[in-house]
Protein backbone atom coordinates (compact mmCIF):
# COMPACT_ATOMS: atom_id res chain seq x y z
CA UNK A 1 0.00 0.00 0.00
CA UNK A 2 1.36 3.46 -0.76
CA UNK A 3 -0.32 6.95 0.83
CA UNK A 4 -2.97 8.56 -1.88
CA UNK A 5 -2.87 11.79 -3.43
CA UNK A 6 -5.53 13.99 -4.53
CA UNK A 7 -6.07 16.04 -7.29
CA UNK A 8 -8.97 18.09 -8.49
CA UNK A 9 -10.38 20.28 -10.98
CA UNK A 10 -13.34 21.60 -13.10
CA UNK A 11 -14.44 20.81 -16.69
CA UNK A 12 -16.93 22.69 -18.72
CA UNK A 13 -18.92 21.57 -21.48
CA UNK A 14 -20.74 23.20 -24.38
CA UNK A 15 -23.64 21.16 -24.79
CA UNK A 16 -26.52 21.38 -27.61
CA UNK A 17 -30.23 21.28 -27.18
CA UNK A 18 -30.55 17.50 -25.40
CA UNK A 19 -30.07 14.96 -25.76
CA UNK A 20 -26.48 16.15 -26.80
CA UNK A 21 -24.21 13.93 -26.42
CA UNK A 22 -19.97 14.99 -26.00
CA UNK A 23 -16.80 13.06 -25.32
CA UNK A 24 -14.72 14.02 -22.41
CA UNK A 25 -11.96 11.29 -22.75
CA UNK A 26 -9.01 13.66 -24.05
CA UNK A 27 -10.12 16.48 -21.86
CA UNK A 28 -10.10 14.06 -18.75
CA UNK A 29 -6.78 12.66 -19.64
CA UNK A 30 -5.41 15.64 -19.68
CA UNK A 31 -6.29 16.29 -16.26
CA UNK A 32 -4.55 13.05 -15.47
CA UNK A 33 -1.70 14.18 -17.18
CA UNK A 34 -1.76 17.25 -15.00
CA UNK A 35 -2.07 15.64 -11.46
CA UNK A 36 0.80 13.69 -12.12
CA UNK A 37 -0.97 10.40 -10.46
CA UNK A 38 -0.25 7.27 -12.41
CA UNK A 39 -2.32 4.87 -11.10
CA UNK A 40 -5.73 5.59 -8.79
CA UNK A 41 -9.14 6.27 -9.72
CA UNK A 42 -10.93 9.14 -11.27
CA UNK A 43 -14.31 10.10 -10.14
CA UNK A 44 -16.23 12.75 -12.12
CA UNK A 45 -20.39 14.31 -11.53
CA UNK A 46 -22.22 16.21 -13.85
CA UNK A 47 -23.56 19.69 -11.79
CA UNK A 48 -26.99 20.33 -12.24
CA UNK A 49 -30.18 18.00 -12.50
CA UNK A 50 -30.56 17.71 -16.13
CA UNK A 51 -26.82 16.47 -17.08
CA UNK A 52 -25.44 13.31 -17.05
CA UNK A 53 -22.14 10.90 -17.66
CA UNK A 54 -21.62 7.45 -18.92
CA UNK A 55 -19.36 5.58 -21.64
CA UNK A 56 -19.74 4.41 -24.89
CA UNK A 57 -17.97 4.18 -28.01
CA UNK A 58 -18.67 7.54 -29.20
CA UNK A 59 -18.64 6.84 -33.32
CA UNK A 60 -22.12 8.55 -35.10
CA UNK A 61 -24.03 5.53 -34.97
CA UNK A 62 -24.27 4.56 -31.49
CA UNK A 63 -24.40 8.41 -30.71
CA UNK A 64 -27.58 8.58 -32.64
CA UNK A 65 -28.52 4.94 -31.30
CA UNK A 66 -28.40 6.72 -27.17
CA UNK A 67 -30.23 9.83 -28.02
CA UNK A 68 -33.13 7.49 -29.69
CA UNK A 69 -32.88 5.29 -26.56
CA UNK A 70 -33.07 7.87 -23.65
CA UNK A 71 -36.05 9.89 -25.72
CA UNK A 72 -37.89 6.52 -25.84
CA UNK A 73 -37.53 5.99 -22.19
CA UNK A 74 -38.62 9.25 -21.16
CA UNK A 75 -40.16 11.23 -24.17
CA UNK A 76 -40.71 14.90 -24.79
CA UNK A 77 -44.42 14.18 -25.20
CA UNK A 78 -45.87 13.50 -21.82
CA UNK A 79 -47.53 15.05 -19.40
CA UNK A 80 -44.78 15.78 -16.48
CA UNK A 81 -45.79 16.79 -13.31
CA UNK A 82 -42.68 19.04 -12.70
CA UNK A 83 -44.02 20.91 -16.72
CA UNK A 84 -47.50 21.19 -14.97
CA UNK A 85 -45.89 23.30 -12.00
CA UNK A 86 -43.24 24.83 -13.81
CA UNK A 87 -44.27 25.17 -17.22
CA UNK A 88 -40.37 24.91 -18.54
CA UNK A 89 -40.60 22.40 -21.04
CA UNK A 90 -38.08 20.21 -19.29
CA UNK A 91 -39.89 17.50 -17.43
CA UNK A 92 -38.32 14.71 -19.78
CA UNK A 93 -35.00 16.02 -19.26
CA UNK A 94 -35.02 15.88 -15.30
CA UNK A 95 -36.10 11.82 -15.70
CA UNK A 96 -33.46 10.93 -19.04
CA UNK A 97 -30.72 12.26 -16.18
CA UNK A 98 -32.00 10.99 -12.66
CA UNK A 99 -32.24 7.47 -15.44
CA UNK A 100 -28.49 8.04 -16.36
CA UNK A 101 -26.87 9.23 -13.25
CA UNK A 102 -25.03 11.85 -12.64
CA UNK A 103 -21.45 10.21 -12.04
CA UNK A 104 -18.93 7.90 -12.85
CA UNK A 105 -15.56 6.54 -12.06
CA UNK A 106 -12.84 4.96 -13.76
CA UNK A 107 -9.65 3.57 -12.87
CA UNK A 108 -6.18 5.51 -14.20
CA UNK A 109 -3.80 3.01 -15.01
CA UNK A 110 -0.01 4.08 -16.42
CA UNK A 111 -0.87 7.72 -16.07
CA UNK A 112 -4.29 7.20 -18.21
CA UNK A 113 -7.75 6.22 -17.89
CA UNK A 114 -8.14 2.51 -18.59
CA UNK A 115 -11.30 2.41 -20.51
CA UNK A 116 -11.65 -0.51 -23.34
CA UNK A 117 -10.25 0.93 -27.09
CA UNK A 118 -13.20 1.77 -28.81
CA UNK A 119 -14.63 3.57 -25.02
CA UNK A 120 -15.08 7.16 -23.92
CA UNK A 121 -16.24 9.05 -21.56
CA UNK A 122 -19.51 10.77 -22.31
CA UNK A 123 -21.65 14.23 -20.94
CA UNK A 124 -25.34 14.37 -21.68
CA UNK A 125 -27.32 17.48 -21.65
CA UNK A 126 -30.59 16.13 -21.47
CA UNK A 127 -31.99 19.36 -21.29
CA UNK A 128 -34.40 21.24 -23.96
CA UNK A 129 -31.61 23.88 -24.22
CA UNK A 130 -28.44 24.65 -25.01
CA UNK A 131 -26.05 24.50 -21.57
CA UNK A 132 -22.76 25.03 -20.55
CA UNK A 133 -22.04 22.33 -18.31
CA UNK A 134 -19.73 22.08 -15.32
CA UNK A 135 -18.04 18.30 -14.81
CA UNK A 136 -16.12 18.38 -11.62
CA UNK A 137 -13.14 15.57 -11.32
CA UNK A 138 -11.46 14.33 -8.59
CA UNK A 139 -8.48 11.83 -8.90
CA UNK A 140 -6.62 9.78 -6.45
CA UNK A 141 -3.63 7.68 -6.57
CA UNK A 142 -0.11 7.89 -6.30
CA UNK A 143 3.02 9.21 -8.35
CA UNK A 144 4.19 5.66 -9.13
CA UNK B 1 -0.76 17.37 -5.21
CA UNK B 2 -1.07 16.79 -1.14
CA UNK B 3 -2.31 13.63 1.00
CA UNK B 4 -5.83 12.25 1.06
CA UNK B 5 -7.69 11.71 4.04
CA UNK B 6 -10.67 9.94 4.65
CA UNK B 7 -13.53 10.02 6.93
CA UNK B 8 -16.75 7.71 6.90
CA UNK B 9 -20.09 6.92 8.62
CA UNK B 10 -23.34 5.64 7.94
CA UNK B 11 -26.92 7.15 7.00
CA UNK B 12 -29.95 6.03 8.34
CA UNK B 13 -33.12 6.95 5.85
CA UNK B 14 -37.00 6.04 6.32
CA UNK B 15 -38.36 5.22 3.26
CA UNK B 16 -42.46 4.17 2.90
CA UNK B 17 -43.03 1.93 0.17
CA UNK B 18 -41.31 1.78 -3.19
CA UNK B 19 -41.11 4.12 -5.34
CA UNK B 20 -40.24 6.20 -2.42
CA UNK B 21 -37.94 9.26 -2.71
CA UNK B 22 -36.24 11.10 0.01
CA UNK B 23 -33.73 13.99 -0.26
CA UNK B 24 -30.48 12.93 1.65
CA UNK B 25 -28.29 16.06 0.77
CA UNK B 26 -28.96 18.07 4.30
CA UNK B 27 -27.26 14.74 5.89
CA UNK B 28 -24.69 14.00 3.59
CA UNK B 29 -23.55 18.19 3.68
CA UNK B 30 -23.31 17.54 7.94
CA UNK B 31 -21.35 14.49 7.63
CA UNK B 32 -19.21 16.28 5.05
CA UNK B 33 -19.07 19.23 8.02
CA UNK B 34 -18.19 16.65 10.32
CA UNK B 35 -15.41 15.40 8.14
CA UNK B 36 -13.46 18.83 8.15
CA UNK B 37 -12.39 17.71 4.54
CA UNK B 38 -12.55 20.51 2.24
CA UNK B 39 -12.07 19.76 -1.13
CA UNK B 40 -11.99 16.03 -2.55
CA UNK B 41 -14.72 13.60 -3.15
CA UNK B 42 -18.06 11.40 -1.17
CA UNK B 43 -18.89 8.02 -2.23
CA UNK B 44 -21.81 6.58 -0.85
CA UNK B 45 -23.96 3.02 -1.55
CA UNK B 46 -27.44 2.16 -0.81
CA UNK B 47 -26.91 -0.94 1.53
CA UNK B 48 -29.67 -3.72 0.24
CA UNK B 49 -30.48 -4.48 -3.47
CA UNK B 50 -33.93 -2.63 -3.48
CA UNK B 51 -32.56 0.67 -2.77
CA UNK B 52 -30.83 3.26 -4.91
CA UNK B 53 -29.09 6.47 -5.23
CA UNK B 54 -29.42 9.31 -8.14
CA UNK B 55 -29.94 13.01 -8.22
CA UNK B 56 -32.62 15.02 -9.00
CA UNK B 57 -34.27 18.06 -8.59
CA UNK B 58 -36.26 17.60 -5.37
CA UNK B 59 -39.57 19.25 -5.84
CA UNK B 60 -42.67 17.41 -5.85
CA UNK B 61 -43.20 17.18 -9.76
CA UNK B 62 -40.24 15.90 -10.44
CA UNK B 63 -40.22 13.07 -8.02
CA UNK B 64 -43.91 12.46 -9.03
CA UNK B 65 -42.36 11.96 -12.45
CA UNK B 66 -39.33 9.76 -11.27
CA UNK B 67 -41.68 7.77 -9.19
CA UNK B 68 -44.21 7.29 -12.99
CA UNK B 69 -40.98 6.40 -14.69
CA UNK B 70 -39.27 3.74 -12.46
CA UNK B 71 -43.00 2.36 -12.41
CA UNK B 72 -43.06 2.36 -16.27
CA UNK B 73 -39.64 0.94 -17.02
CA UNK B 74 -40.25 -2.23 -14.41
CA UNK B 75 -43.48 -2.46 -13.63
CA UNK B 76 -45.28 -4.03 -10.58
CA UNK B 77 -47.70 -6.36 -12.50
CA UNK B 78 -45.57 -8.26 -15.08
CA UNK B 79 -44.71 -11.89 -14.45
CA UNK B 80 -41.02 -11.67 -12.37
CA UNK B 81 -39.34 -15.00 -12.20
CA UNK B 82 -37.87 -13.90 -9.11
CA UNK B 83 -41.67 -13.74 -7.67
CA UNK B 84 -42.22 -17.37 -9.04
CA UNK B 85 -39.86 -18.44 -6.58
CA UNK B 86 -40.05 -15.84 -3.62
CA UNK B 87 -43.26 -15.38 -3.53
CA UNK B 88 -42.76 -11.29 -1.93
CA UNK B 89 -44.15 -9.82 -4.00
CA UNK B 90 -41.45 -7.60 -5.31
CA UNK B 91 -39.74 -9.00 -8.64
CA UNK B 92 -39.81 -5.24 -9.80
CA UNK B 93 -38.50 -3.29 -6.95
CA UNK B 94 -35.43 -5.29 -8.05
CA UNK B 95 -35.50 -4.80 -11.39
CA UNK B 96 -35.84 -1.40 -11.00
CA UNK B 97 -33.15 -0.41 -8.13
CA UNK B 98 -30.16 -2.54 -10.62
CA UNK B 99 -31.25 -0.12 -13.37
CA UNK B 100 -30.93 3.06 -11.12
CA UNK B 101 -27.75 2.08 -9.53
CA UNK B 102 -26.59 1.66 -5.86
CA UNK B 103 -24.00 4.46 -5.99
CA UNK B 104 -22.64 7.73 -6.84
CA UNK B 105 -19.89 9.79 -6.43
CA UNK B 106 -20.26 13.91 -5.73
CA UNK B 107 -17.33 15.97 -5.33
CA UNK B 108 -17.02 18.13 -2.50
CA UNK B 109 -15.51 21.92 -2.97
CA UNK B 110 -15.15 24.41 -0.20
CA UNK B 111 -16.36 22.04 2.54
CA UNK B 112 -19.52 21.54 0.22
CA UNK B 113 -20.90 19.12 -2.08
CA UNK B 114 -20.51 20.50 -5.47
CA UNK B 115 -24.13 20.06 -6.46
CA UNK B 116 -26.33 22.38 -9.18
CA UNK B 117 -28.40 25.07 -7.18
CA UNK B 118 -31.25 23.02 -7.95
CA UNK B 119 -29.84 19.31 -7.75
CA UNK B 120 -30.04 17.38 -4.56
CA UNK B 121 -28.80 13.74 -3.51
CA UNK B 122 -31.53 11.16 -3.25
CA UNK B 123 -32.08 7.84 -1.74
CA UNK B 124 -35.15 6.05 -3.32
CA UNK B 125 -36.40 2.60 -1.95
CA UNK B 126 -38.07 0.44 -4.60
CA UNK B 127 -39.46 -2.54 -2.38
CA UNK B 128 -42.90 -3.16 -1.58
CA UNK B 129 -42.94 -2.25 1.81
CA UNK B 130 -41.56 0.83 3.93
CA UNK B 131 -37.57 0.57 5.00
CA UNK B 132 -35.51 1.71 6.83
CA UNK B 133 -32.28 2.11 4.72
CA UNK B 134 -28.80 2.46 5.19
CA UNK B 135 -26.22 4.31 3.09
CA UNK B 136 -22.52 4.28 3.96
CA UNK B 137 -20.76 7.37 3.15
CA UNK B 138 -16.96 7.81 2.24
CA UNK B 139 -15.36 11.30 2.28
CA UNK B 140 -11.62 11.40 0.86
CA UNK B 141 -9.76 14.62 0.46
CA UNK B 142 -7.68 17.04 2.14
CA UNK B 143 -8.43 19.75 5.00
CA UNK B 144 -7.93 22.89 2.59
CA UNK C 1 -9.07 11.61 9.92
CA UNK C 2 -6.53 9.32 8.55
CA UNK C 3 -4.51 9.36 5.97
CA UNK C 4 -6.07 7.48 2.83
CA UNK C 5 -3.85 3.96 1.61
CA UNK C 6 -4.86 3.00 -1.77
CA UNK C 7 -4.56 -0.86 -3.27
CA UNK C 8 -5.55 -1.72 -7.43
CA UNK C 9 -5.69 -4.72 -9.30
CA UNK C 10 -7.51 -5.82 -12.32
CA UNK C 11 -10.10 -8.80 -12.08
CA UNK C 12 -11.04 -10.90 -15.38
CA UNK C 13 -14.55 -11.86 -15.72
CA UNK C 14 -15.53 -14.83 -18.44
CA UNK C 15 -19.10 -14.17 -19.52
CA UNK C 16 -21.16 -15.68 -22.06
CA UNK C 17 -23.30 -14.12 -25.05
CA UNK C 18 -25.28 -10.85 -23.37
CA UNK C 19 -26.78 -10.41 -21.33
CA UNK C 20 -25.25 -12.28 -19.03
CA UNK C 21 -24.66 -11.79 -15.73
CA UNK C 22 -22.44 -13.09 -13.08
CA UNK C 23 -21.78 -12.87 -9.58
CA UNK C 24 -17.95 -11.07 -9.13
CA UNK C 25 -18.44 -10.43 -5.00
CA UNK C 26 -16.07 -13.45 -3.70
CA UNK C 27 -13.02 -11.82 -6.54
CA UNK C 28 -13.89 -8.71 -4.88
CA UNK C 29 -13.98 -9.52 -1.16
CA UNK C 30 -10.89 -10.85 -1.59
CA UNK C 31 -8.95 -7.98 -3.28
CA UNK C 32 -10.00 -6.39 0.31
CA UNK C 33 -8.19 -8.89 2.19
CA UNK C 34 -5.48 -8.48 -0.04
CA UNK C 35 -5.25 -4.79 0.02
CA UNK C 36 -4.92 -5.32 4.20
CA UNK C 37 -8.07 -1.94 3.81
CA UNK C 38 -10.52 -2.67 7.02
CA UNK C 39 -12.59 0.97 5.92
CA UNK C 40 -12.64 3.24 2.98
CA UNK C 41 -14.30 2.15 -0.20
CA UNK C 42 -13.97 0.30 -3.77
CA UNK C 43 -14.35 1.65 -6.81
CA UNK C 44 -14.35 -0.33 -9.91
CA UNK C 45 -15.07 -0.43 -13.44
CA UNK C 46 -15.70 -2.37 -16.77
CA UNK C 47 -13.29 -2.16 -19.61
CA UNK C 48 -14.98 -1.39 -22.82
CA UNK C 49 -18.43 -0.42 -23.64
CA UNK C 50 -20.57 -3.01 -23.96
CA UNK C 51 -20.29 -4.19 -20.50
CA UNK C 52 -21.55 -3.02 -16.92
CA UNK C 53 -21.75 -3.04 -13.55
CA UNK C 54 -24.35 -2.70 -10.90
CA UNK C 55 -25.94 -4.81 -7.61
CA UNK C 56 -28.53 -7.30 -7.66
CA UNK C 57 -29.57 -10.25 -5.32
CA UNK C 58 -28.44 -12.51 -7.01
CA UNK C 59 -30.78 -15.47 -7.51
CA UNK C 60 -31.81 -17.14 -10.49
CA UNK C 61 -35.15 -15.22 -10.90
CA UNK C 62 -33.73 -11.68 -10.51
CA UNK C 63 -31.32 -12.54 -13.24
CA UNK C 64 -33.67 -13.25 -15.67
CA UNK C 65 -35.63 -10.67 -14.40
CA UNK C 66 -33.14 -8.51 -14.92
CA UNK C 67 -31.61 -9.80 -18.56
CA UNK C 68 -35.05 -9.73 -19.73
CA UNK C 69 -35.69 -6.04 -18.38
CA UNK C 70 -32.56 -4.95 -20.39
CA UNK C 71 -33.28 -6.51 -23.67
CA UNK C 72 -36.70 -4.18 -23.27
CA UNK C 73 -35.82 -1.60 -22.46
CA UNK C 74 -32.77 -2.19 -25.87
CA UNK C 75 -34.47 -4.61 -27.79
CA UNK C 76 -31.74 -7.06 -29.97
CA UNK C 77 -34.77 -6.41 -32.98
CA UNK C 78 -34.66 -2.59 -33.61
CA UNK C 79 -32.62 -0.94 -35.96
CA UNK C 80 -29.62 0.56 -34.52
CA UNK C 81 -27.84 3.30 -36.40
CA UNK C 82 -24.20 1.23 -35.34
CA UNK C 83 -25.64 -1.20 -37.04
CA UNK C 84 -25.66 0.50 -40.42
CA UNK C 85 -22.53 1.63 -39.89
CA UNK C 86 -20.66 -1.33 -38.73
CA UNK C 87 -22.60 -4.43 -39.29
CA UNK C 88 -21.42 -6.19 -36.13
CA UNK C 89 -24.84 -6.79 -34.53
CA UNK C 90 -24.43 -5.08 -31.38
CA UNK C 91 -26.02 -1.97 -31.32
CA UNK C 92 -28.78 -2.88 -28.72
CA UNK C 93 -25.63 -3.89 -26.64
CA UNK C 94 -24.03 -0.51 -27.17
CA UNK C 95 -26.98 1.39 -25.33
CA UNK C 96 -27.72 -1.38 -22.56
CA UNK C 97 -24.48 -1.28 -21.41
CA UNK C 98 -24.69 3.23 -21.39
CA UNK C 99 -27.61 2.50 -19.63
CA UNK C 100 -26.49 0.36 -16.98
CA UNK C 101 -23.45 2.18 -16.44
CA UNK C 102 -19.74 1.21 -16.42
CA UNK C 103 -18.66 1.75 -13.17
CA UNK C 104 -19.89 1.45 -9.03
CA UNK C 105 -18.33 2.57 -5.86
CA UNK C 106 -18.95 0.20 -2.42
CA UNK C 107 -18.11 0.98 0.96
CA UNK C 108 -15.42 -1.56 2.88
CA UNK C 109 -15.95 -1.79 6.50
CA UNK C 110 -14.53 -4.11 8.65
CA UNK C 111 -12.74 -5.75 5.88
CA UNK C 112 -15.22 -6.24 3.65
CA UNK C 113 -17.76 -4.67 0.80
CA UNK C 114 -20.56 -3.40 2.70
CA UNK C 115 -23.52 -4.74 1.28
CA UNK C 116 -26.79 -5.98 2.11
CA UNK C 117 -26.99 -9.72 3.25
CA UNK C 118 -28.67 -10.30 -0.46
CA UNK C 119 -27.06 -8.09 -2.55
CA UNK C 120 -24.33 -9.35 -4.74
CA UNK C 121 -22.18 -6.75 -7.30
CA UNK C 122 -22.45 -8.06 -10.62
CA UNK C 123 -20.58 -7.55 -13.83
CA UNK C 124 -23.11 -8.11 -17.07
CA UNK C 125 -22.21 -8.94 -20.24
CA UNK C 126 -24.27 -7.05 -22.83
CA UNK C 127 -22.12 -7.98 -26.17
CA UNK C 128 -23.74 -10.61 -28.75
CA UNK C 129 -20.81 -12.76 -28.17
CA UNK C 130 -19.34 -14.53 -25.06
CA UNK C 131 -16.28 -11.85 -23.23
CA UNK C 132 -13.80 -12.26 -21.13
CA UNK C 133 -14.00 -8.78 -19.27
CA UNK C 134 -11.61 -6.89 -17.31
CA UNK C 135 -12.73 -4.96 -14.15
CA UNK C 136 -10.52 -2.53 -12.84
CA UNK C 137 -10.38 -1.98 -8.79
CA UNK C 138 -9.47 0.70 -7.14
CA UNK C 139 -9.53 0.55 -3.18
CA UNK C 140 -8.74 3.68 -0.82
CA UNK C 141 -9.14 3.51 2.79
CA UNK C 142 -6.72 3.18 5.92
CA UNK C 143 -5.58 -0.37 7.53
CA UNK C 144 -7.24 0.06 10.43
Amino acid sequence: MQAAQIFYDTLAVSLATGPDIQDITPELNELVRQSRIANGVLCANAVGSTGSLTTIEFEPGVVADLKDAVDRWAPKGMPYAHELAWHDGNGHSHVQAALMGPSINVAIRNRRLRLGTWQQVVAINHDNRARRRQVEVTILGTAK
